[in-house]
């Protein structure tokens, strides 16, 4: 428990990411070089995106399964592009019970590989699709350059896989899939997405189509926050995942795959966060309002605390997730700052003032200062509440939406784009091929994020080559 | 989709459990030895079992959280019972990113190493304890006989840690979790059992008392079902988990662990379910009560569907789990043996007669044939499925119950001790002594599978060599 100050995002964006992640209890370094621990306050949050998606999936017809953890070595090297994407990442389980294995095992790096092994077995005929299974689970992949949440050895996420008749009906799962990402995104963390496809470079090991959700962080970089894979019949190929159709005739199924991962907890922080810490997104906050009761003497404190108590009751059976600070020996002011730095969208102030006026100081995380705080009388209460979360929802997201505008331009030629991904990005007419991605990202740094899903038919002339081009492509330094 | 016979219990129990596991649809073989596939079917009722404990856990002040998967290999060698029992079980990785790791990691067995390092980081002074922590995960054990949900290499638990300043306080918090399991056994899976104290030779490696839940299965044997551990000090000593208490001493922590896996599942598959197949508890049941419709033509089709179609309304409204059948092609009775055998607890039949009548057959799963079935009017219905469930729930409690009660003996010597433990449990005072749990256990297979905790003060004569004895043991053939 300290009171210290952040360094300020504008000082040091990267270090205030760790330390605030660290000092907020969401995660913590663990033993082996690049995994983390993701402490009670971070899996409260990570448990609240896990239902805002679940929902959303069972709602859809997915269901839920497991998958095991390890998967034979040779699995991963059935899919061409799998294999290459994914082998310099893997974990190696060689000894098990005191022997050295006939065959290594990897540690699921994803489950594209034992799932599609199992869709062979499951699926027989054109009456077992559409299979829509997902699974939450962690995945392992040896990354060198870790960062809490953003990129670990081990990450915690969903995948969905599905398999499916026909390529339309995988397509259209594919996007549906990508529409609940920005659903969940826009409409419970606040976060405003960019959905779009990948460009080739960015595709996903095995799949012939890759859609993203892309989110701009308070950096002015990029996050890939979700992923939405049309496998096409690659993985059906590979693992013979084939059904009888209506006419009695062989064929190989269309696979999809899905998923969002803790990554996005990195994208809450670094979206909406401030100098003085968190402002966790109202629908997915564990903690959305705390009481903090402010008293000089046993008097008043008995006082205050039994209001307290009211209100957390009050609070409690509207359903709010509630917390009352009611330690003792530590002053109001410094629940505030430590409440503040934990991002608990709203706080209400308890004092002997307000207790004998029946009106209570409600203050705003979003709004610092005199600006965030009024008095609502206690009758309100339940309602006002309401109305607060839903305000600082629609607040947070306005703002976010705004920097991600005020911080994408549409540069007129080469110069333009190089001053704007300094740190922006930029939306510009793309040829389309991996040369002038690589003479961006080496001039740059920057890459195509996605090529936007909401862009009227248009034309252009590529920003890099001056050739033509049909499409705009979202560019940006990426995490 | 096949309505084969599954063999009787009396016939082959073992081969009754594996092919109900397989045709019911709760898990599959994984291409991995011993590894098993958590099937969508399966992984809701775990899920429901999830619910049921992580509620309890929450009201008791617990909070999950996320440790990693890879320990390093010499975390398991510092606490010496520790090693000594999961050493020969240890998946272990050697390489990583394609390289050769200078420390190898192992695939957690259980997490007390990895979790005693983070305490003894977190844990500063009194004010931190206790820490109440739990975690929903998977582990990695090496087993050479594996079985289904029983005892496979990687198996889905919870696994709380807590650290505590007192002996006492850990000590509550164990037989406070023990008694959790019994409540969620006994009223939410209708599973009676026995909690009690494990003998040395059972105990938790590295544990100074295990207490279990021990439930009888449908052929007399014994499955143990979930442990709380007190760890005492050994594992804060290992980890050097300390705090300062309030005279500003150093002091080391006193640390439980406790944990219930998907082998409930396989309790509640041999508890229950009988020669037609599973009957799940209905508080648990993914499905509770399912809907067939009847018909012999497009009219009457038409008619029961919109029935059908109501009543899965009026059922979901009162937010019962219910799945409406409306499988073409497929005969009423063939759907009723397969949600026989797929353990759904009750049954609505809906024919064209039902409808012109207003009132519908309802069909008990866990009562066979006319005793099981009568009509309840529409107007009732979801009432009447209330009172059915309910009552479901009672008689699977009743019925299991008497079952272990008839097949639990109280022998007078050790011939009759035989006797029983041939096919049921053998209820008699012990002296204590691993010599006499040895041989007993070589002469009859049988072990004390717990030291009941709900046993007067008593005195009698050891079964096994005579001598004066305290208490008395459940001895049976253990899973």
């Amino acid at each position: 428990m300290s009171n210290l100050k952040l360094p300020t995002r504008a000082e040091d964006f990267a270090e205030w990411y760790n330390q605030l992640v660290l000092r907020a209890e969401l995660a913590d370094y663990a033993p082996v070089r690049g995994c983390m621990i993701v402490r009670p306050y971070g899996w409260a949050l990570w448990e609240n995106i896990q239902q805002a998606l679940d929902k959303r999936f069972k709602a859809t017809g997915h269901v839920n399964a497991a998958f095991p953890l390890l998967i034979p070595r040779s699995f991963i090297e059935k899919e061409q592009s799998h294999v290459a994407g994914f082998s310099p990442e893997l974990a190696v389980v060689t000894h098990g019970g005191g022997e050295e294995l006939e065959e290594p095992l990897v540690v699921r790096p994803t489950s594209e590989t034992i799932i599609g092994h199992a869709y062979a077995k499951w699926i027989q005929s054109y009456r077992d699709l559409p299979i829509l299974i997902n699974q939450w689970n962690s995945v392992v992949r040896w990354e060198l350059r870790t960062k809490l949440f953003l990129r670990t050895l081990e990450f915690f996420w969903q995948e969905g896989h599905t398999a499916h008749a026909t390529y339309e009906e995988a397509e259209a799962e594919t996007r549906q899939m990508l529409n609940i990402y920005v659903d969940f995104a826009e409409n419970e963390a606040a976060v405003p997405v960019i959905p779009g496809r990948k460009s080739l470079s960015e595709r996903f090991a095995g799949a012939d189509q890759t859609y993203s959700i892309e989110a701009m962080m308070g950096d002015g970089k990029a996050l890939q926050s979700g992923t939405s894979h049309n496998l096409g019949q690659n993985f059906a190929k590979a693992f013979n995942i084939r059904y009888l159709d209506k006419e009695g005739a062989l064929q190989y199924c269309w696979t999809t795959s899905w998923g969002l991962s803790t990554r996005f907890i990195g994208a809450i922080i670094m979206v909406h966060g401030d100098d003085q810490g968190l402002i966790l997104p109202p629908r997915l906050a564990p903690i959305q309002v705390v009481l903090v009761p402010i008293y000089k003497n046993d008097q008043e404190r008995a006082q205050v605390l039994e209001a307290a108590g009211k209100i957390r009751s009050i609070l409690l059976d509207s359903a709010f997730r509630v917390r009352s600070d009611d330690r003792d020996g530590i002053s109001p002011g410094f629940k505030f700052n430590d409440w503040e730095m934990r991002g608990v969208p709203l706080r209400i102030e308890i004092g002997p003032k307000d207790v004998s006026k029946g009106t209570f100081v409600f203050a705003r995380r979003d709004k610092r200062g005199k600006e965030g705080k009024y008095s609502v009388p206690l009758q309100d209460l339940a309602g006002a509440t309401s109305k607060a979360l839903e305000d600082i929802h629609t607040s947070l997201y306005q703002r976010a939406l705004a920097f991600r505008q005020a911080n994408t331009k549409d540069p007129r030629d080469y110069t333009e784009f190089q001053a704007a991904v300094e740190d922006g990005f930029a939306y510009s007419y793309w040829c389309g091929s991996s040369r002038c991605e690589q003479q961006i990202k080496d001039e740059t740094k920057a890459t195509a994020r996605c090529i936007p899903l909401d862009q009227g038919k248009g034309e252009g002339v590529c920003i890099c080559c001056g050739q033509p081009a049909e499409e705009k492509a979202v560019f940006g330094k990426a995490y």
